[in-house]
C-alpha cells in the first residue's frame, strides 16, 4: 500500500517505521525536516508527501492536537483536497469526540473515509508495532485501514460504526491515566513525609491493592530521579482539558480529573512542561518541602 | 501456639480460621457472640478469651479502628493487664502511625511485645491465609509473631524495627486504593455520559494504560449492578481521614485524597455507607442524571 504519515514525533515515527517493516511504501511528513530525512534513510519515500497525496491509499495523522489535525486536512496545504476519493484518513490524535465527528463529516463531503483511531501504549510499543488502538468508523473505513492497523497495533478495539466512539474511549482512558499518575505522585511524596522511602514504596505497592499500570510505569522515574520525557507533563493539561470540556457539555462533574489537571498545570507553571509526567511529584515535594531522589551519578 | 483473635469480622474470622488450619489453639473474641460461637464449632477453644489471656503466646487484633483497639488493650477489660510478659500483640487494624507508636510504647511498659501489622487483600485472601501484611516492630516482636504471619499471609513486608512504619505504608496504600476506586467510578460514569457502555469500558480499559488493581476488582460490581459489600463505603471516610490527618500533621497537601474522601462522604450521606465501595459511582450518576446498570434478574 501507499501510505502517508503526518507527524513524526515519537509515536508517529514508530508507526511509520512499523509500516515500512510490514512492506508498505511510506511517505513521512513533519515540520521537523530532520525527522522526515531520518525516515527516508530508513526506507521512506524521498518524494514530498504533498506531491504524492493523490497516490495514497491511507493517510495516518499523528500530530499533537485538534488544531494541527484540522490544519493538516483543511488548512493552507489542505491534504483533504489532494487525496483521491476513497482514501482513508486514520486520525490517531487525542481529540474531543465532537471534533472527530466533525472531521468525519467534512472528510465524507470530500469523498474520503475517516477512522477515529486514537492510540495508547507509548513510544516503545509504537516502535514495536504493538499499540492499542481505540477505533470507530464505517465498515468501509475499517476495511481500508486494516493493513495499517495490522502493522501498528497488537490490540484494535472496534468501538462503533461512526467517529466519536473511539475518541470517547480514549478520553475515558486518559482521565484514568492522568489521575493515576498524579495519585502516584501524591502517594510517593506522602510516603516520604511519613518516613516511607521511595524504593520501599516501589517494592511494596505493586504487590498490593493500591497499584495501577501508571504507578508501575512511572514510579520508577521518581525513584531513579530520571525525568527524561517518555510522555511529557504538557500532554496532560491538553488531554484532561478535552475530558473536562466533554464532561461540561453534558453536565458531568469530574472532581478528581479537575484536581489532577490542577497539579499538572502547577507543574507546567514550575517550568516542568517538557519533563516526564512523573515530574508532577515535584509539585507535591515543593509544597511540602520534601526532597525527591536525585539522579544516580549526579 | 495459644493464640487469641479479637474482632471476628470478615478479615478477623478468616485469619482465625487460617490459624486453626495451621494447627494452633485459637480463642476468638467479639461483641458478636454468633461469630464467637461459629469459630468454636470450627475448632476454636470454648473457653472465654479473657479467661485464657494469661496462657496466650500472641493476641491478634482485627477490630474496626483505633478507638476499639485502645479499648481492647487498655479499656475496661484491659487485655494488656491480663496477658503474660513477652506475649506479642499483633495489631492488624488500619490506624495512624502515631497511634501505632503510642500503643507499642504502652504495651512495652506492661512487658508486652507489639507488632504494627496492618493487612491488605480482602476477605477472600484472609480466609485463604494469603494476606499481605505491612509489618514493623522489634526483632523480638517479629520472632514471636512469626507463626501467626506464616499462617495468615502470603507476603510479609518487613518495614522497620519500630511500630509506625507498617501503618505508614498502609496509609500510602489506602490513599491509592481509595483514589483509584473513586477514579474508576468517575471514569465509568463519565464513559456513560459519552456513550461508552460500562461493559465496553470493562472490556477495553483493563488492557490499556488507564487500568488499576482496584478498577479491575471493583468495576465488575458496577457493570453487574451488584453492590453486596466486599468492602463498604464506610471504610473510606475513616481510612482516608487517617491519611489526611497524618498529612496535615506534617504540612502535606493531598488534594486527590481529599477529593476522593468527599465523594465517599457524599455516598455515605446518600445512605450507601453499608454498600460495596463501588457504589461511589452512584454519587456521580446522581449528579449527572445517568442510569447505572441494574442487577441482573431484578
Amino acid at each position: 500500500m501507499n501510505l502517508g504519515v503526518i507527524g513524526l514525533g515519537s509515536m508517529g515515527y514508530g508507526m511509520a517505521a512499523s509500516l515500512l517493516r510490514a512492506g508498505h511504501r511510506v511517505w513521512g511528513g513533519d515540520v521537523n525536516r530532520e525527522a522526515v530525512a531520518r525516515l527516508q534513510t530508513e526506507g521512506g519515500s524521498r518524494q514530498d508527501l504533498a506531491e504524492a497525496a493523490a497516490e495514497l491509499d491511507a493517510l495516518v495523522i499523528v500530530v499533537l492536537n485538534a488544531d494541527q489535525t484540522e490544519e493538516v486536512l483543511f488548512g493552507q496545504n489542505s491534504m483533504a483536497s489532494r487525496l483521491r476519493k476513497g482514501c482513508v484518513v486514520i486520525c490517531c490524535v487525542t481529540v474531543a469526540p465532537d471534533f472527530a465527528r466533525a472531521m468525519e463529516k467534512r472528510c465524507a463531503s470530500q469523498g474520503l473515509l475517516y477512522l477515529d483511531a486514537p492510540i495508547s501504549g507509548g513510544s516503545v510499543k509504537a516502535a514495536q508495532g504493538k499499540l492499542s488502538i481505540m477505533a470507530s468508523g464505517s465498515a468501509e473505513a475499517f476495511a481500508a485501514a486494516r493493513p495499517v492497523l495490522d502493522a501498528t497495533a497488537e490490540a484494535v478495539f472496534e468501538l462503533g460504526d461512526a467517529a466519536g466512539a473511539g475518541s470517547a474511549m480514549k478520553a475515558v482512558n486518559q482521565m484514568l491515566a492522568g489521575v493515576h499518575i498524579a495519585a502516584m505522585a501524591e502517594a510517593i511524596t506522602f510516603g516520604i513525609s511519613q518516613g516511607v522511602a521511595p524504593e520501599t514504596f516501589l517494592e511494596v505497592i505493586p504487590r498490593c491493592a493500591g497499584t495501577s499500570w501508571m504507578l508501575e510505569n512511572r514510579a520508577p522515574h521518581v525513584v531513579e530521579g530520571d525525568y527524561t520525557p517518555h510522555s511529557a507533563i504538557n500532554i496532560w493539561p491538553k488531554d484532561l482539558g478535552i475530558v473536562l470540556d466533554s464532561a461540561r457539555q453534558v453536565g458531568f462533574s469530574a472532581p478528581l480529573t479537575a484536581t489532577a489537571l490542577q497539579q499538572f498545570a502547577a507543574a507546567a507553571d514550575m517550568g516542568l512542561g517538557r519533563e516526564d509526567d512523573a515530574a508532577v511529584a515535584k509539585v507535591y515535594a515543593k509544597q511540602a518541602g520534601l526532597t525527591l531522589p536525585a539522579k544516580k551519578g549526579k
